[in-house]
């Protein structure tokens, strides 16, 4: 078990575009926030993870290996869309940027995230960080897989 | 990844009491029967289990070994109440019955169960087996969770 401390921002223009993105694929067998159960498959790897309550930024978190096989499987047991995205890998010191360009139905969608060690550490912000979003919980995972971001703007229009 | 069949009945007597019976403690992330996540502590290991759709008495189940320690923290996330049971194994040539004694709140319900290699296998029946309830949701652990025996019979007085 690890608590996961992360915050996540929108970014602006496209600075972020670094190296080799890694393709995840990633459902649900639930999007119950307090018990949520994620199925991924990270290239050719396979993961169950169960997430517990967010308190503040800080969240349980339980990751699993499983074969890509059986992942492959469990993708096909979750309830709702699938999420598709590119994940870019961008170094800061100790620390690492993960920002997730979303493709199919959230298109459009990129979203930066930090995992920091405590609630308070600081960290350099890059010239293509935009508006935090930590707390908006449209911008979970679990969420965008139920209200995709193709929506979010069609209400809008 | 493996099937599951099996094969449920209620018991009569208690001529199914033999050996040393295991404790097990279970709690659901899901019971939604399409994908159900259960974690369980079998004595001092913990596991985290998905189980697909029951069709006819088969279901695809995943299972995987987990830390203790995972297992008792993933326990205090489920929704609902734990479920606790003793359960004895009685060997029956290659097939093994599993005949589960609940405690708590299904305290009085004792159920046994056989896995099949197929669904027309034909198995002994011993003295002490009653009746079949493999298709009744009812004796389902996930449900059970949720409206357990106890409850039942209050409903029938």
């Amino acid at each position: 078990m690890a608590d996961e401390i992360e915050r996540k921002f929108l970014v602006t223009g496209d600075g972020w575009r670094q190296g080799q993105p890694q393709r995840l694929v990633q459902g649900y067998l639930n999007r119950d926030p307090e018990r949520c159960v994620r199925v991924r498959i990270a290239d050719d790897s396979g993961f169950l993870t169960v997430k517990g309550k967010t308190i503040g930024i800080r969240r349980a978190e339980f990751e699993y290996s499983i074969p890509l096989a059986d992942a492959e499987h469990l993708l096909t047991l979750c309830d709702g869309p699938i999420i598709d995205k590119q994940r870019y890998r961008i170094p800061a010191g100790e620390l690492c940027w993960e920002v997730d360009e979303f493709t199919g139905a959230n298109a459009g969608l990129v979203v930066a995230e930090i995992e920091l060690s405590s609630e308070h550490q600081s960290f350099l912000r890059p010239e293509w960080l935009g508006t935090e979003v930590s707390n908006d919980a449209r911008y979970y995972n679990s969420n965008l897989s139920k209200h995709p971001f193709s929506e979010w703007q069609a209400e809008q229009d």
